[in-house]
């Protein structure tokens, strides 16, 4: 939807005032559209003059500075600049070497460059016209298709050998063979809106892509439903290999452009599918773009261009060009150390610290409850997630099952030499790496102090170490989650337990004994969250409709420790020793 | 809406290794994220390191580069990478001076960004944390607002210092300064959609805008009306100027950011509105950025930062960067000739060629007919438009008013002492630019087509040349629009009417009398198109739909002949003499 304009007739003219000012240091305004400000000390060269209608930005008045066009006609939006629009650039842009005047192949634009070329012919000018048909899609007969995103590959040849000093008929004929080297094929999503108007112009099938899109609005030539990456990388690689000018090398320039609404990041994304299928192909490809090169206001789609460079062509493709909206300088890249020869910075030693008897004891006591907890939370994910659905996103079950899942993982590729603190130390990373989320980062960081406080070289493991351990644990999830008993937090079902742990112990019960007493305090607190209201985290607007249902974190956290309870009680039965 | 993607859950990762691939010249992945490659020769530099979820590019790791972010940890989409990837890419960035995370102030950020700095603290490398909050619509104490494009702002004085050779107190020092001076505000107009998601994350009430929006799809603080442009850079501009900090100078660096969907354009046309505003408020504006630096996925909407300059910042600010999404070179910029300087191309001289009497006789004529016609069509528009509308998109009546009032300003302006190729040129020039479209473009070039037959130094104008010149003035409608008789158009009309001129010329008939009958027939042909289907031009498609309806552009043509006409007998009636 384009919503920011005032009078709607006036939006061509506004935008480009607007840029105008923007671009006052690289670029001057005149009748039709803007030319470039020479370069100081530069020799004159042919004036490359290209354009069409607004709305395809940085298409046409973004690629004009040094490198690659002169200047710029600005039509309407959409619609092409008038005959005299024309001629004034081109008479502003001309510096006595001559004009070629480019762009793509429509009607309007065909019909006004052509007139304007025939006034500045009749006034001495040389005018040559060199016009983009790179969209396969548009027609069979290669004269009759449109112009698309090839627009860009064909300026920038052009742009390039004025700039490196060609004459008139080397320029027009650089500009001839890039445009008989260039082929496009795209895909539509959805329309653009025109300022002013409320409506799209036109509108995909739900679940369907336009294949063979315009760049002016117009919908696809044919709807085909809705593709997966892969399968549109491959849809759009083939329609384009078939159509390989004869005799092509192996060399391509591509471009995979971005019409408007479809982004940077689905670009990527596609590019990853699009980058094999070349390569698979036989293609070497050359210093590729991936953006917005040639829109149609907020359009939704996407189109691949490849150009078949020989080394002329390469060398154009390759060269420098600074324009507002297009900026290319080798030298910063060149400059850089290749990857290949970074060092990569040393993998940090995963040495394994020397541990004592006692910690590897306690280790193998934390394997076996990572292993339990495992088991336990992947039984109760359908509970968790039900309950945190009434007043939360109901991701809570689910996001412990990752978590825990992760942990297990690393656990078990521990050395079975390692103590406790490195063991917990690498159960809580893998836990919040994968759990991601806050409660991911909580449990993780947890995890980690409590294993810290009980450590790798301990002498001996007893109940109080557990006791500083577990208060640790809780320490670490108040200090980085920042909230307090009684916000209806998992804090409501640990706390507790901490305090009672620590009493049971001084009263002279052993750890699984003082554990298994705290867990049960544990569960009965997390039972009594239903009667809070949240008062932090994302459950907070929704406070009225939480009251009457536990919080799923205080409920998980009371499930685990009965379920590490059970574990220890099992191993002091087993062994006859604490911990 | 977010379209391309394979397992939805997986995008952030796909996208990634994408944009690795498209960047292998100039970045390295590492877990979690990219780092720049080092440039060679170049003295080791404390490392700044910026990030945050995936969705915002080019934030977060389209700013890795030279001169900007040493690197960049990459999260899932809106979601805070996990601590193990900030460490992770810190640590490969670290080049032993030291590492300054820096992010937008988000809960999940803050923690996992600290989480990270402990750990890279305890293995003692010297890591210092500066959180960004520009955006001054989220909370009114500054320490709990958000991150949002000042991001942007920030990292760049960071790279920029830490590319000069600061030490870590210093970045850390600039990092803090630069963001105390950075203000932004923004609205939103549509929400965005999740990879996979079939609805957007939130929505804006119809003609409204979300005032104060989020980056990771939060709606804006409160819903207002939707704005004209001029309002909207008024209230943005007033909403950061009440926030300007103490003691700020007049100098500032703009940054206009958009979302995803709004395009442009659109930012160019507002960045028109903006900046008088700026002035008007006594402030120098730096090197603003009007573009898409911070998105928020396919979000509608935009945002307004303003730095704060003192001259350090100001210098970070200027400062080269070369990464993959911003690209900064000074050097092509200040060798430009300023255009202050530039000599325009001598405006084309407007000598009004000499005229003979015969000539100038027919240029008044040509004047009383334009009048004429200016009369007539405007008389006409609706009927035209509404004839036009049965097949074709009704604009017929609007565009020839348009074409014929600036043909009739341009006549008005000419010299007394002009002849009628001049008269007619001029007249010719202005309909095309003013009307545009197709039909724009022949009109105009007729009309020039037809003065220049009659010439400004023809010794008398005879009935056979006003038959050569309608003939010129058919012919060049032929030539550029490329219809035949017969397609529907006016040349229906048109063709009839030269043949009947002429012939009726041949035998003997004066001027006007000739006219007055072929007028007749081209009246009589135009509405004979009734009959015919079109073959040509945009109403081709609604081919049947037309049958029954004379064709717009004859049945103009036929009453712009007639009005002609009889303007021909006025006159030849006054003079007694011919034309």
């Amino acid at each position: 939807m384009t919503t920011i304009h005032d009078d709607p007739e006036d939006f061509a003219e506004d935008q480009l005032a607007g840029w105008l000012a923007l671009y006052a240091d690289r670029v001057r305004g005149v009748h039709g559209g803007v030319v470039a400000l020479p370069t100081e000390g530069a020799e004159r060269q042919v004036a490359v003059v290209v354009g069409g209608g607004s709305g395809h930005y940085p298409a046409f008045c973004g690629v004009v500075g040094p490198g690659f066009a002169t200047g710029a006609v600005v039509g309407n939006v959409f619609t092409s600049p008038s005959a005299a629009q024309v001629y004034s650039v081109a008479k502003a842009a001309d510096q006595g070497r001559g004009v070629v005047l480019s762009f793509g192949n429509y009607a309007g634009d065909t019909m006004n460059f052509g007139l304007a070329a025939e006034r500045l012919r009749a006034e001495g000018i040389d005018t040559r016209i060199v016009v983009v048909t790179d969209d396969v899609a548009s027609a069979d007969e290669v004269t009759k298709r449109r112009g698309i995103a090839g627009d860009f590959s064909v300026f920038k040849a052009m742009g390039a050998a004025a700039a490196a000093g060609a004459d008139l008929d080397e320029v027009e004929r650089v500009g001839t063979a890039a445009n008989a080297a260039t082929r496009t094929i795209g895909v539509a999503f959805s329309g653009c809106t025109m300022p002013g108007a409320t409506e799209p112009l036109f509108s995909v099938p739900d679940r369907h892509l336009g294949l063979g899109l315009g760049i002016h609005g117009e919908p696809g030539i044919q709807d085909v439903p809705v593709l997966p990456a892969r399968d549109l990388a491959a849809l759009l690689v083939e329609r384009l290999l078939a159509e390989r000018p004869e005799g092509a090398g192996p060399r391509v320039a591509p471009i995979l452009n971005g019409l408007g609404d479809t982004k940077y990041e689905e670009l990527f994304l596609l590019w990853g599918r699009v980058l094999p299928l070349l390569e698979d192909a036989g293609l070497e490809v050359v210093e590729p773009e991936v953006g917005e090169l040639v829109t149609s206001l907020d359009m939704g789609g996407c189109s691949l261009t490849l150009q078949f460079l020989d080394d002329e062509l390469e060398r154009y493709w390759r060269a420098d060009a600074y324009t507002p909206a297009y900026r290319k300088v080798a030298a910063p890249v060149a400059a850089l150390v290749p990857a290949a020869a970074v060092t990569e910075a040393a993998a940090e030693a995963t040495v394994v610290p020397e541990a004592t008897g006692a910690s590897r004891r306690a280790a193998e006591t934390a394997r076996v409850a990572v292993e339990a907890m495992d088991v336990l939370l992947r039984e109760q994910e359908e509970t968790l997630g039900r309950i945190d659905a009434v007043a939360g996103d109901g991701d809570h079950g689910r996001g412990m099952v990752k978590g825990i899942g992760a942990a297990r993982r690393a656990v078990e590729q521990t050395d079975r030499e390692a103590g406790v603190g490195f063991v917990l130390g690498r159960a809580g990373e893998a836990w919040a790496a994968s759990a991601g989320g806050t409660s991911g980062v909580l449990w993780g960081a947890a995890l980690e102090a409590f294993g810290r406080v009980l450590g790798d070289d301990a002498e001996h493991v007893d109940a109080s170490d557990v006791v500083a351990a577990a208060q640790a644990f809780a320490d670490s999830i108040v200090h980085l989650g920042g909230a307090s008993r009684g916000d209806k937090t998992l804090l409501d079902a640990l706390l507790p337990f901490v305090d009672e742990l620590r009493s049971r112990v001084d009263d002279g019960a052993d750890t699984a004994e003082a554990w298994r007493a705290a867990a049960g305090v544990a569960v009965e607190q997390a039972a009594a969250t239903a009667d809070l209201r949240p008062k932090v985290g994302r459950a907070r607007p929704l406070a009225e409709k939480s009251v009457g249902t536990p919080d799923a974190g205080a409920t998980s956290m009371g499930m685990v420790l009965t379920r590490i309870g059970e574990v220890l009680a099992v191993r002091a039965r087993r062994e006859g020793v604490d911990a």
